[in-house]
């Protein structure tokens, strides 16, 4: 919306998000490892419009402009990108090394989400800025626990391959770090439980993809001094 | 489990699955159209053993045995399947249109999962075979009516495309007749509400991939007279 020039405006790749939502954050990544130039527009997509609800009638973000279409569901848009903009390549070619990275990624977005993002971002965060009342004190507390679980596995995970599916850095490890991000902005990780997912987010987190998300900036909450520390 | 050979039962697929699981059920008919034998185990996902935490670390039926592997998470294995056994293709193979099977898929898989099948298949049924308790009343009720909405979106769809996702018959359909068929085990479908829906779910049934599905019996629950009726 800050752009000023009609004409590049019409060339451009849109996205319609919501700055501590996962989803967006990784399709975010995902486009700016792929050096594809996006206009980021903020949806309160707790207040749909018609217009909101006509790109995407499940009434959710991300939602991606993108030659021509609103293409809808992170997954879906990841994949999009990754047949139509194949370099660098952040899936493997191998059908099974391919069903392990999609494993991982359905792991943090499904499993993950449910158990960890969803009781404290959604709880601590969305619910104040969508009025939508006061913290579920038992929610919040179950993903304080949860969140330790799913270190562990990723720490076993790291302690036998270099990134989280494979060899090879994936979609999985971008999933993976955007949902820890929106966790990090309201300090809600304990870095200190295994300094090897510590060292792999450090990595993560020093990628040029990374810096709009680590300049995000959520009104009426604090951005902490660690959360953009390249070295927290 | 009733194969007495054992040189054909190494070589087998083997699928660790939940016959009311609309998830195990997207996996048995992409494996039956592409004609891919499999061995069925019916696993107690909800009293998970040792055994099946490490085929799957996520606690999650289905679990594929297939090359050597456990593959888990419905849409990593469909997409394996799919990638490794591309005939009959069940994907399109141009990227906007594989976008918009995703999205679907995503949508039955996680928006219909939430509103629709969690709501009256696991308040119903996986509660009482799980001894959880009773079905939640507030819960049957809010499935009830969300049904109706999403009944309205595949007329929509239906009234546009020939399929789901487009002209051809997709992933996108199966997934979406593995959610329908659950609930129809339950007699929790009206049909009457919609005759495109209706259609559309007559010919699903008809294919020799749905035979397995529709010869399920689950203990306790009695299949009703018009579930595996192709004239229903």
């Amino acid at each position: 919306m800050n752009n000023p020039n009609p004409v590049s405006r019409a060339v451009m790749v849109r996205l319609y998000h919501f700055a501590l939502s996962p989803f967006c954050r990784k399709v975010r990544l995902v486009l700016a490892e792929k050096k594809i130039d996006v206009e980021l527009v903020e949806e309160k997509y707790w207040e749909p419009k018609t217009e909101f609800l006509r790109r995407n009638p499940a009434g959710k973000v991300p939602i991606l402009k993108i030659d021509g279409m609103n293409l809808s569901e992170s997954q879906a848009i990841c994949e999009y990108i990754e047949e139509t903009h194949p370099e660098p390549a952040l899936m493997p070619s191998a059908p099974a090394e391919r069903a392990e990275v999609r494993r991982l990624v359905a792991w943090f977005d499904d499993k993950f989400h449910h158990e960890v993002t969803k009781n404290l971002v959604y709880e601590r965060v969305n619910k104040k800025i969508m009025r939508g009342g006061y913290p579920d004190g038992r929610a919040v507390k179950a993903g304080a626990a949860n969140i330790k679980f799913h270190l562990s596995y990723m720490e076993w995970l790291l302690d036998h391959r270099r990134w989280l599916a494979g060899d090879r850095m994936t979609l999985a490890d971008f999933t993976a770090a955007a949902h820890l991000s929106c966790l990090d902005y309201i300090s809600d990780v304990d870095w200190n439980r295994s300094p090897a997912v510590k060292d792999w987010y450090a990595t993560m987190k020093s990628r040029p993809a990374f810096r709009s998300i680590l300049a995000d900036q959520i009104s009426g909450f604090i951005q902490p001094p660690h959360y953009a520390n390249l070295d927290f």
